[in-house]
């Protein structure tokens, strides 16, 4: 069974193709700066060069044509006909409070994606857009939606809700969501599933250009630090992390607009804001150039991170492994040294050789006598959508 | 020698009188309601009674005034003259980067005071007025500033930087000041003595109206949970404590002005917006009488404060004790319970019955063989005051 990924954004849409149940990925692609001048096409047959080539790719509806008429090319094609393609795994961003799983996407889930809306303005509308553009094109396949907050429905109310007053809970749906729910879960399972241990508590981090960190027990998200939106929690590549909220309110007395703010929060802060680079191989050059601005933009990023881990193993009681993922988490050795230093307390102690020891495998870089495991598991959220989709193609 | 110690708010004068270096509290009282319709005194002497004045008090220099008859009253009062006042401690809130101990007022410090206040609008200026009054009020005197901020300043940079542009630091001095100072210092101080432990590993809770929490290293704060503005990190009475930012713009968005969300966060939130009640007192009667927004309101404030434990653990790589003061952090054995429920894995464990047995001194709550000990210390931050002043008199 053939099974499409696709994660959309507002000027790109990205994909991947699976058969499954064996987990082969067919190909993987790319639609980038749609509506935009320069847009481009990227598309890698698994085992084949990769094919690149701008051309001009007007809207949504357009790429996804475009992705089909790659998919099914005479010559470079992986399938015969739309049809084979039983169905189409979403990637949606907000399922609010109504998604705790890989959900069929019926026109009442459209209608409930849609009243999400506001509280995802950036990344609802333009998801529920390919959903409707996906019906089109490929009409006989099954439309299923996964959502990045699905995972911290199990959260207690204890730990999502802000102490606010309730009203702007229960009106305006204020309250921590999470997100990167598909990565932890996936990190989650596999990591669970090398330790043989499925009640196992595990903090998953998340290192990427958004960062997020989420406290399991027994494969259940028991908080994250994403909040009511990606902008809370660790230092992101242009995102602050936690900040005193008195912060904004000083900057608008001080002159700013709140969009100022908002925009100077969410796009030129974070490692950007402290160094001028977002991307961690960036910063890390530059620290080793002896550059003080990185050097402290990297203390402060694994300061955070350590507080996090603390604060989790506290309110796991306990602890079994930390899994790293995602770019800086799977790629970063330093950074993850960082993290980990001196933190016998928690019973966390790395072996600095299998830390620097490279593989795109699951593996365990904590010394042999640690009683709580460090793994570098790499994520795939593309994979853990088709997984989902197919697990609920056979549940129904 | 006599020190008389100030704490000054917009339209209050708290006061208190000692001898030192014996610590004797001669008399403490207040002036409320300062400029307001029912503007009162309330003033005693230590083993007399109290005495309580509904009388119009147009201004703070009107109130010290008072302060000085009612000390040198013929017949009640405790001072020959104001001359015998040898130095006025006065709390000042803001103290910047600029202050780290308590300091002699001069009019270089005056002028910092005032330099400092766009980052405490609401307090340093009252404090600058009234420093100025007892400036004239009690001319012999030496007058001595005693900040809030001060003890934080030992925080590292990667504790108190925020992942926002560096300009926003350098130049607008946006970072993490902390407050509470005064009461951090006075109880982790006690802490370490009762441990005769001087380089011990402390979290200091302190729970009143307003919240905070520190970690201290040797005597030091390394990090603690209010930043720029006594708004962030844990729950208060009207406070939200941490929350993600992207909140105030969607409320923004949604119509609220900034004003609007600054003051719904500051006065409407914490335990008050999700329970009606500011007052832990009255959260516990709601609680005990079924009441299910109490309830929860109840385990969300004990699971920030637990959250921040563990962080703080990390951090200080090792804990040798747990110390609760203020209003709740001494009076609420409930909530002690409740925070230190289930820390097992951070060797924390409480004894139940010391815990609900209640004093005025300074205790050991944790159960015998706890590795880490609990400890209640009832925090004094007008003696913490006096005592500095008094330190600093003697050393120049
Ligand atoms: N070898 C490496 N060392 C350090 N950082 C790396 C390395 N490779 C990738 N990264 C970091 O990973 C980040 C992207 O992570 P990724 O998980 O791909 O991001 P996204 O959140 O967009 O999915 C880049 O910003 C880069 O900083
Ligand atoms: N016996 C008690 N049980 C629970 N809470 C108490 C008790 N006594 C005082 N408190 C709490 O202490 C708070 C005031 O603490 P305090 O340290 O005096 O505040 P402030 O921050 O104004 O100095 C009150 O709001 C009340 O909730």
């Amino acid at each position: 069974m053939h099974i499409l990924v696709i994660n959309s954004g507002s000027s790109s849409l990205k994909y991947q193709l699976f058969a499954m149940p064996s987990d082969q990925p067919l190909c993987v692609g790319q639609v980038e700066r749609i509506g935009l001048d320069g847009s481009f096409v990227r598309h890698q047959v698994t085992g084949a060069d990769r094919l690149e080539r701008t051309e001009p790719i007007a809207d949504h509806a357009v790429g996804l044509q475009r992705v089909l008429e790659l998919l099914s090319d005479p010559v470079s094609g992986v399938i015969s006909s739309p049809d084979v393609i039983e169905a189409i795994g979403h990637r949606v961003v907000h399922g609010g409070e109504s998604f705790a799983s890989a959900t069929r996407i019926t026109p009442a889930v459209k209608e409930t994606i849609k009243a999400l809306f506001p509280l995802a303005p950036l990344h609802n509308p333009i998801n529920y857009l390919c959903i409707e553009i996906a019906e089109t094109t490929f009409p006989r396949a099954t439309q299923i939606a996964v959502f990045d907050t699905a995972f911290h429905q199990t959260m207690p109310e204890y730990a999502f809700r802000y102490a606010i007053p309730e009203a702007l809970y229960r009106q305006e749906g204020i309250r921590v969501y999470g997100f990167h729910g598909t990565s932890h879960r996936y990190v989650s399972k596999k990591a669970a599933a090398w330790l043989n241990k499925p009640d196992a508590k595990l903090i998953s981090i998340h290192l990427g250009n958004g960062s997020s960190i989420t406290a399991v027990r027994a494969g259940q998200s028991v908080d994250t630090s994403m909040g009511f939106s990606p902008l809370a929690g660790l230092v992101m590549g242009t995102r602050s992390g936690d900040i005193d909220p008195a912060v904004i309110f000083h900057l608008i007395s001080r002159g700013y607009s709140p969009d100022d703010v908002n925009r100077l929060l969410n796009k030129q802060s974070g490692m950007q804001g402290l160094t001028g680079f977002s991307d961690m191989r960036d910063i890390r050059k530059a620290m080793e150039a002896g550059d003080q601005a990185a050097t402290l933009a990297y203390e402060l990023y694994a300061y955070r991170v350590r507080k996090y881990i603390g604060a989790y193993a506290a309110i796991l009681n306990g602890l079994d492994a930390l899994i790293f993922t995602a770019g800086i988490g799977e790629n970063d050795a330093t950074m993850r040294a960082m993290i980990c230093n001196e933190l016998a307390f928690l019973n966390i102690y790395l072996d600095p050789d299998k830390n620097t020891t490279s593989s795109r495998q699951i593996r365990d870089i904590s010394a042999t006598d640690s009683p709580v495991k460090i793994l570098v598991v790499p994520t795939n959220e593309e994979l853990e959508i088709a997984q989902q989709s197919y697990e609920l193609l056979q549940s129904t």
